[in-house]
């Protein structure tokens, strides 16, 4: 279970780490790239082949602006790729319409604005259809997320 | 290989039907079902767990206006859902919205406004993770997809 | 006289003050829950049941992002839901359009984004029809707005 | 059990068709009204005088573009208002901003844009509290909901 | 020459003073009144009654939100209303769509988001076409501003 | 009284229509000239000498797109310039945005989008400031248009 | 004197023609070539070599959606790309945030909303500092410019 | 080799650095002006004139709010306009389009909201058309870019 997640730059790094703390929770391996699609586009090529040569199984990519990053990549693969829109103007809507609206048949699956976290979760969600150990590990996950937050709700809430 | 398409209303179901489309080119079985988060809730848990039963690896969910029907489901499964915002007003921003951003830890895979021939692709992408056979279909689809590109566009196009 | 003030995050707290503080002006009971629509379904329909049960009259639901809570609630019961779309991301319009736009039949009374006050007055407005006490102190309350409103700016304004 | 209906202009009058469908179906009496915040204010704050005089129970009021008639009645009311955002421009997002986001304590119970079967259904749900036999009506509706929409289904839906 | 300043709330007094700035530059006498549609609105025609009959000539009203006050002013007067959409959510959009989007017959003179200065010029070039030496004074003013406008530019820029 | 109606092309005319209709209905004297600020400028600059030298004392000027139009008439006069948004892409917002956002100190009188009927009657109303009898025009105006709403609407509504 | 007209579907042609019309007017010759950055890469990558090494002194790329196709140009090439957001979506904004968003270094000129004959001017003015008569071609056109707009309304306007 | 940058006030001189950068990079010369369209128009004008006279071959304009000074300039001129949409209000949307949307025939090059530093590179590859050398520095700063990129990230990037 191998899969990577690659940005733009180091400027975005913290808002990728929901992403990498996901897959660690997981046990998933994964390798991260800061990698453009505009500046690198033969780099990015290479690390792309060599992923798949390797095994990797995910894409998770994320990026602001014109974000054509992730779009990029689903067109130089058939891995599924998992775009984060991410906040650098318009409230990250300008992100969001250019990796979502992608054009008849090279999807990108999108998440929320900034909420990498998400996409690593998608990337679980897709390996446990393979991996049945991962599908067990996503269930414990949603009823100890369920009481984890019927605990710390457990006092009630006071307004 | 087996999914399900689900939507809410049988006026959204011309929208759905590239991804029944795209599945079917696959060769990868589906359901189709309509049903409402908010109108049949129980049938909707009963369907999904039935479906789950069953084998299914993914669902593709299409709505429009708020757009819940999505979100819904990636709560009450962890399998992939993959989400298809529908234009019913404001263009399908509404919808758009109402799908992607969704809270932590519940990811839906959302593609773009009407789009949901990519649902489909991103459903034969994901699956292609376990079914080999099924990733050297999506090469394939890729290579005839170029080269059908290629020889539409091979008389050069007089503006 | 007894409602039900419902969000999905401690982080909300602060912006639900404003419901609680009007409803205690006014003198009607309410509990406070935190819940989430998707990660504890079960435990949300479990409390409106026992709401219900017991005589609770509104439920005011709070969300930001894809703010599924409130739609869900409505259709999990007849009471009149009030809904508070909270600004986590893009202005708050993602959770306006996710709380306004809610497919016929089953309705959210959505106010202003953050403007959890206003969904504690409205509950305050749905309750005096039945509660002629309720009516007068709303009429007082008003008069008392007018006065107070008159009295603040009766030095007039200097700019 | 009675309330009105308020709206601009004859051009809104199909819009407004569904709250009055609603209302219908639910034996609830109302009066409709074309009035105008700007146009005819006397004559407007007459009509509610009366209305509320005669015990009407509700408001619900329809309006386009700057929208301020729903805003405007709740201001000359304690009764709930309930406002429906039309769309004549701007895909009725003007309405909708002019309607939801009222200041604090004056509060507008907004549903979606165009849907006035909503403004009709939240009027009945808030009339369910004070009339038993009608909350008994809404749980029958939304069972007959329930069975309608499973049994227009029942044959499945071929994509 | 005279004229009113009107606004909803003393927390928009910073961003209305701009108009009352450029009013003093221009020796137009002015009122400054904090008054509410929807709070106080027979103090509202009270006070608009009294300008008109006091030769009150124009009106400058500042609102941010649903931001009906200009609106309704100008229902309730023959006089120039200037309205100033102020940014309390939205980057202030909701308020410049429910002050320029007014019905047909019942203009608001709309100026820029917070842009309360410019509401004071307008109100200055209006009372012009009645006061000649008002019109000497914009024509001097416009002259000095492009000759301080040179002035402060006059040594170059260096970037 | 006498002003000028200016947009800048044919494809406009009937968008602008309203505004020669209310000026016409109100006996005010108006030119129209199709000009552009980017086309025609020294033509423009020649018209707006020319108008102010004649007597003209207000400008109505449509255009849509960047609409940049009425924003340089106004800083060509000081004389009230009168901005009407025409929807030709965006629903009109591109061209809001470019005539209501002026920078400081040269105001455009911004009305709705393809509202030029109002663009009117803001012009009516300011040169009633000068002219008694308009003043008048405009109060018997409101009170026929008052008398003709209700009349119109005396049969009541049928819902 | 040569250059590129790009873009992504027959159904964008008609959009485009604006672009070749504006070319030919000028006599600049130009290739018109439909391609793809994510179904023929390889195809895209070769045929812009070619052009370069054959003299191509600009790309004009239309494009709607995602519109990744002019950034991607970009970042091929040192030529001047000019891009066209196309109306597919959500009025043609989703293409233009993806079009003129780009990232530090890698511009796209972008022009508005299906104006591709904005684009093919743009590439006459870019080329017009490198030809003398091009730049005399340009200042004759804009007087003819003035002159035929000054003819068509000479018999002024009647509104 | 010559160019100038113009915008509209001390304020924006941050905003605007980054398009100088980009010029000394390449050894471009360039004069910066603190101009504007309607305060300073002959000034304006008379400024383009002198440069066009010494052989200045683009201008880059930067402009927020209604942002009229990159399309006012590109009227006066046949020589390539890039326009920079400043954020002064509504995340820079307003002055995007009132800068992108120029009417048939006057095109301004529109680059991304504040990003100063690709008006200067877009200049730059426009003017590398006509100056070999420069063609050749922007080859080598896009194999610079690459490397210093790859370097950059050499160690690669822990998430």
């Amino acid at each position: 279970m191998k899969g990577a997640i690659i940005f733009g730059s180091k400027s975005d790094l913290e808002k990728m780490k929901g992403a990498a703390a996901c897959l660690k929770d997981f046990g998933i391996g994964y390798e991260s790239h800061i990698l453009s699609a505009h500046r690198v586009p033969e780099k990015l090529t290479e690390v792309l082949k060599r992923l798949e040569q390797e095994g990797c199984e995910f894409i998770i990519a994320g990026a602001g602006l014109a974000a054509h990053l992730p779009g990029v990549i689903a067109s130089k693969t058939v891995l599924p790729v998992i775009g984060v829109p991410l906040n650098a103007a318009f409230d990250g809507m300008d992100a969001l319409f250019s990796i979502v609206q992608m054009p008849k048949s090279i999807p990108v699956a999108t998440v929320g604005v900034n909420n990498s976290y998400n996409a690593g979760m998608l990337a679980v969600q897709i390996l446990a259809l393979k991996y049945p150990e991962l599908k067990q590990k996503l269930i414990d996950f949603r009823l100890r997320m369920k009481e984890q937050f019927i605990q710390d709700n457990s006092e009630g809430v006071e307004l």
